[in-house]
């Protein structure tokens, strides 16, 4: 299963709003309904957001009517304008956006077919990096898990979150692989149910043992030693460590550290954002209230409630054991070892902040 | 509002699986019906149980073929041990149904009538001691508030979960008539959503500021020092003050001495069980997986996954700021401030262990 696909000019996509129950594959050649798309979580996982706004920024470049370089570089601005605000957290929209402009800039003075087919040689190779970064990420972590680990994960962090075969959970697949992992426990992931509907639907198709708990029962097996460690995904990672991830990581991980359960995130290095310094500086994204209040279209909650509804939390670096990249296994200090992996300067986000 | 009331011989209460969406009363002379309602949680709340177990005695003794005292005490055995099976962490059930018993044999050597008479008098009692104790937890919870709190609870602690005003709830209202109130945090409480579906429902009522959040928000308001106190109630609260309440206070209570948070737990002391030494020998109870899996009848999560869904968790005493009773404020050494208490051994629990 791939989550989304650049298909014959056209982007091919499953609809992970509407899993697990029903496996609907949209396709379309409007980047405008990308940006849809991934506004309403459609399409959604920090790393598979970058791979759909880079081949989104090639369905922008592909009208008939651009003749002139000058107009392909206005096209591309206007479109990496309209993704760009999509959704404000994950880090790697940002960087696959400025990396698309960066390679329009670099052949602005040859033609719009040149300008193009670097373009999708580019969306490629961001696609085909973080294959690759899933792969190495699993292989990395896995050798962090013991044999007969039961590991605690959050919200969905595989392939559909992904180009490959996930962040975090390409670490459990491949334990898997080496049978090293007993169970999975998966925290259903509120509002939007994505560990329920997601991570549960990905982990059983591989043959894994998932045990589905609400988010707040993670404490008491923890407290029960039911758990060997803790992985979480990452939608934008600090040059300290500061981690933002989906709302509730933080209490996982104050909780994995009471009980002295190693708490690992997993995330390519398109995560990490040099540019923001720490945790306090990444914008976190405030979802609709509905997200809450309905479940399935229908009300749960009574009328006239208010609602507080973040869509991530963050984490502080000194809570995190290590995090696990393509480029091997970061632990602290994290800002040290951040720093040592030279990250281009091209991974640097330009957001809308 | 009421959660359950005996009148005319039978029994009332609102349907709380209903509610926010409809308020449907439910009316009864069958005790069956009773240990079923507890059982799928229209009746819900530690106190409400005890108090509509007692109402559901009265009616098993109703029975016009009921003709000696020996055969109404049979009578009322059966009942008893029907109604001991339908919910097994909850201790003010069994408190209720052994104070009914013990009046019972109190008055074996008189007749049916006079029987009845003083069971009709302690389901009442037992009635008005909760209505009563509600009120004072409140007094003595308000003065533990300061003024312009925001106050974060979970589940239902109100007049639903109750005979009065209710535990944890009663405190905030208390505090909210005291103008000490800037907004309530409610916790949605999944599975079954009590928080945002009653909690939500009752705060608004009484006209309060209620901001209605998903569970594993929590931690991440308590880190923006957004929190000023966490108030909780009890379903058994053990000799040693470890406290098992609904699935998720565990964790709550952890994020709470992180970030220097007080902790109240709000119970009376029915809830108290003498019979209990400590939080690990208390039965919590697990609930059907598809309170889990399914939402409003709608399947959210995978096909073939397994579910872990106690009902409860317990938090350790160690992490408990102080318990609100309507004997006063307890705070550590709780075993100690417990014993002082000097509880009648009526309200030790004999359960179905």
């Amino acid at each position: 299963m791939t989550s989304v696909e650049w298909v014959a000019g056209k982007i091919r996509f499953i609809d992970q709003t509407r899993l697990p129950c029903e496996e609907v594959i949209e396709e379309t050649s409007d980047y405008t309904e990308v940006a849809d798309a991934i506004k309403k979580l459609k399409i959604r996982g920090a790393p598979a957001i970058g791979v759909a706004a880079a081949f989104a920024l090639l369905l922008a470049v592909e009208d008939k009517r651009i003749l002139s370089a000058k107009d392909l570089e206005e096209e591309l601005s206007t479109a990496i304008n309209v993704l760009s605000q999509t959704r404000p957290t994950a880090v790697n929209l940002f960087t696959a956006l400025n990396r698309m402009r960066r390679v329009c800039q670099s052949f602005s003075h040859t033609d719009v077919v040149t300008i193009r087919l670097h373009l999708i040689e580019e969306a490629r190779c961001i696609q085909q990096e973080d294959v690759e970064a899933c792969r190495k990420i699993g292989e990395h972590g896995a050798a962090l898990i013991a044999p007969g680990s039961s590991i605690l994960t959050h919200c969905n962090t595989g392939a559909l979150a992904t180009a490959g075969e996930g962040t975090a959970q390409s670490i459990i697949t491949t334990a898997a692989r080496q049978n090293k992992i007993v169970r999975v426990f998966v925290d259903e992931t509120r509002p939007l149910f994505q560990g329920a509907r997601l991570t549960s639907w990905e982990l059983i198709k591989h043959g894994i043992n998932v045990v589905l708990i609400t988010d707040s029962t993670a404490g008491y097996l923890m407290q029960q030693r039911r758990v060997s460690a803790v992985i979480v995904g990452a939608d934008r990672i600090a040059a300290n460590g500061d981690t933002a991830n989906k709302v509730g990581t933080y209490s996982l991980a104050v909780l994995a550290e009471r009980h002295a359960v190693p708490f690992y995130v997993a995330a390519p290095t398109s995560t990490i954002d040099l540019g923001t310094e720490s945790g306090s500086q990444i914008p976190v994204e405030q979802r609709n209230e509905e997200e809450v209040t309905h479940v399935g279209g229908k009300r749960i909650a009574a009328e006239g409630v208010k609602v507080y509804a973040p869509a991530f939390d963050v984490t502080p670096n000194q809570l995190i054991t290590a995090i696990v990249t393509e480029a091997g296994v970061l632990k602290p200090s994290f800002r040290e070892a951040i720093a040592g992996l030279r990250l281009q300067s091209s991974q640097q986000a330009v957001g809308p902040t």
